[in-house]
């Protein structure tokens, strides 16, 4: 195996601080000695990420509009955490429920994932959630507009392997 | 299925600009009419990823540094583009033969994918490269300092089964 060396970070600073959008500019220095002084980091939470099951081996999506690409999509339930104020699996259990209204028994670690490794600094955290069931109704923060959406297990398989 | 609604975006600027880094702020308008002034979307061009396999039933991985996370990872090869100036097949192409040194008789696209869908506006464009043998040298940026590791298909789909 080559030896792959990091980067020497000789700097770094908040060159945009918003509550809601943080970038990082580093002056870094490759293995090489060579020195780069605008290298934009995009500082963000990490995400859990539940694929809920219920006991008919269906799987609960969150249907909502999506910013960021302008479309409406089909998604499995997550949303953005602190790892210092919360454990991923406990964010996990609450997206969940706030964006559904469905709990689990228990969530299983699935993986934890890479978002975009280049340019973001945070994780995805992966759960399995068997067994959920209907608790309550959703609790949606004013920008959602969520719809709930079950899938048997086999549909979505079937979906998946046409493409 | 419930209408789901876009967001109506009433003012969008750029509030940060560098050929590296874009920050757009929308000021949007909720379906239910409330106004949110500030949401971020990192802009970003699209990313062309490759699963190449040699004749020999191998994988080429591509092993380095990437500073958002400050990990060494091995991935698979990709890279940007710009959508309006190449197409995916051209860059998927490009990133391998530039990235390790190996070209394909043709490629098949398997799939487009949202990258984070919520804050970027970029997507993902995968291609499958059967029969890849290598034909030069790697091409490199000064930031690129890439190993080239060739993994049986068998023992990848192993290791993803183990977790």
């Amino acid at each position: 195996m080559k030896e792959i060396q990091k980067w020497n970070i000789l700097q770094s600073r908040l060159v945009f601080d918003n509550p809601w959008c943080q970038v990082r500019q580093d002056e870094i220095q490759l293995p090489n000695g060579q020195v780069i002084d605008d290298y934009f980091i995009t500082i963000r939470p990490d995400v859990a990420l539940v694929l809920p099951i219920t006991q008919a081996q269906e799987i609960v999506f969150v249907r909502q509009y999506r910013h960021g690409v302008g479309e409406i999509l089909l998604e499995l339930p997550a949303g953005h955490f602190y790892p210092e104020r919360e454990t991923g699996a406990s964010a996990a259990a609450r997206e969940l429920r706030e964006e559904t209204g469905y709990v689990a028994p228990q969530l299983i670690k699935l993986a934890t994932l890479y978002d975009n490794p280049v340019k973001d600094t945070n994780l995805i955290h992966v759960f399995l959630a068997e067994n959920v069931a209907k608790f309550c109704e959703q609790q949606l923060d004013i920008t959602e507009d969520i719809e709930v959406v079950l899938i048997p297990v086999a549909e979505v398989m079937q979906r998946i392997f046409k493409g």
